[in-house]
């Protein structure tokens, strides 16, 4: 299995985050690279491919181009503003107020939904190398590998076309579905006779609102996700079960929220179930938004899954038969973390 | 001149606030309204008139059955999910989330749109203080008062239908001009031939969003704003020249968005032509949205008037010769709070 790792992630790291009106240290860290990337030397995985990073108009694919120009320069302008960095929105345009940004403060709420995804200066650095990663794994995909691995960092499933959040910036896992959707068929006889579609399956702990948002509309990408319910557990506003698409999308979003405290057998439980939809559809390819947040230790997270569970996930997954590109997300349990992505890949890799 | 006190208003006194990411002390504080009343009796005013507190039957004329639930109960479901005191939202329902607030986490984003207005378990208690006594004052006028003055804290021009920020919950002018809008006309023949309408003048160093979201489709109250920028300050998403109301509205609401560090001199005459608009509009009842962070000296602020600058829009506003109730709405020079108070009411007595 080829490894692509996001090199330039280091750049970004942030000092705190702010959680219900409290300051506390940031828990998505460099250190979470660094770990896997030990646990993944020791299982024996071949060494990491450094991606080169997404360019503008790779990230264009999805991404509107003033929100990009903000991530870019947003920074900057704060800082130039006399602003203590980072970038910390402290007004929101909720509905009745008006979409503008004319000034630092305005732009940071207008495109950040919440106060854990605060830009640093080289935040858009790392999340274009975190963007690149995922691209290069897709890439892999297209050149016939069976399975790829995209170290991101930072994640994106959190990420909507114009808005950051939850630790994320780009929507990596968004841009590699987007990107196997829009490829152009091979020689294979088969499937040449349809469009290529792709489906994305997120098992982060939280919901992949960012992800739901971008392919809303489409149905030439089918999204399911698996995650703590909504209406208990961040990200709030979106996330449930009511949520099926609109349009030409309408029917190809499916949404499991799941109750707290679920254990490894309910949790692969409503992931048959998920798997069975992806088989239903009949992708070509499979994007997969991992998460580890789901581990019974995490501390931002509410379930009760074991070390093992990923292995079973990735041997469920895997008899999909589809091309995989397995993209990190979340995982903060860091004295579990690279045990828990290497059960993943190897559940992957040995199915 | 009557002047009406919300006395409940120290239950409420926030700790601190939340300002482009950083933890900063509240200036919102109990400190003001007592600064007020001392400068009040030192010039000769008569003894406030405590008001009670509006109910809720008095708040659903403007604001949301379910918002002022939150209010009431937010701060109880807050502590109740062990969350640490006050209420501070993390996570905000930016357009293409939902509307929905199933958990305390996410009523406090939909509920607030800012990181300067907490609920502490005393808030909706001093609140309705507050509202209480804007209506209070409204009530004098329709008595036969020609002026009154409604001291209120928490401030209110910020608060919007179902929306809370800038130290404001309920929009304290909004109830009063309603109130004296809905009011049956007395036995002034002339009068009685029209509907009673009503002017709203915001003069507030910051943009009364609230206000002009709570009026922006009536027509039977003219909203008149003088504020800094937003597209420098605060509220950053409303307040700009070109929002002049909607429906039956159109052409009802006015902003004069001003430049950093504008004078005396450049600000009455911005004055002067907010004036001329409500003179043409005729109102039978004038409420003015009194905030003296425009003082030269506010830390909130960025404008340079002088304490006599008051006096002299005290004595203007008169010039209208209508029924004026004055609300108290932000302010935070605190050696200066008092004089500049007392210099717009006297204008207002003795023009």
């Amino acid at each position: 299995m080829n490894i692509f790792l996001s090199a330039d992630h280091h750049h970004h790291n942030p000092p705190f985050e702010i959680l219900d009106g409290r300051v506390v240290p940031y828990a998505e860290t460099p250190q979470r690279v660094a770990i896997i990337l030990a646990a993944l030397a020791e299982a024996g995985f071949a060494p990491p491919i450094v991606a080169s990073p997404a360019t503008i108009a790779d990230l264009a694919a999805i991404h509107t181009a003033d929100y990009l120009e903000y991530l870019a320069n947003g920074s900057a302008r704060w800082q130039a503003a006399g602003l203590s960095a980072p970038v910390f929105p402290s007004a929101w345009p909720l509905p009745g107020l008006r979409l503008r940004s004319d000034c630092p403060q305005a732009a940071a709420g207008r495109y950040t939904f919440d106060l854990s995804a605060p830009i640093t200066a080289g935040t858009f650095t790392a999340a274009c190398s975190a963007a690149g990663a995922a691209l290069a794994g897709a890439a892999a995909l297209l050149a016939g590998n069976t399975s790829a691995y995209a170290l991101c960092r930072p994640p994106g499933h959190h990420a909507a076309a114009a808005m950051a959040g939850g630790y994320c910036y780009l929507n990596n896992a968004a841009l590699a579905a987007d990107y196997l959707a829009r490829s152009q068929t091979s020689g294979d006889a088969t499937w040449a006779l349809r469009s290529p579609t792709v489906a994305v399956l997120d098992i982060d702990y939280h919901h992949g609102n960012g992800t739901q948002s971008i392919f809303y509309e489409r149905n030439d990408v089918l999204t399911v996700s698996l995650h703590a319910d909504p209406a208990y557990e961040y990200p709030y506003y979106l996330g449930y079960a009511d949520e099926r698409g609109a349009g030409a999308g309408e029917g190809y979003n499916l949404n499991f929220p799941l109750p707290a405290g679920i254990d490894d057998a309910g949790y692969l439980k409503a992931l048959d179930q998920a798997l069975q939809a992806i088989a239903d559809y009949g992708p070509r390819y499979l994007v997969v938004s991992a998460g580890f947040d789901t581990f019974a230790g995490d501390p931002l997270g509410g379930f009760a899954l074991i070390t093992e569970a990923y292995r079973t996930i990735g041997r469920s997954i895997t008899q999909l038969g589809l091309p995989t590109l397995i993209v990190q997300e979340g995982g903060y349990a860091l004295e579990a973390l690279g045990a828990n992505v290497v059960a993943l890949l190897q559940g992957v890799s040995t199915a």
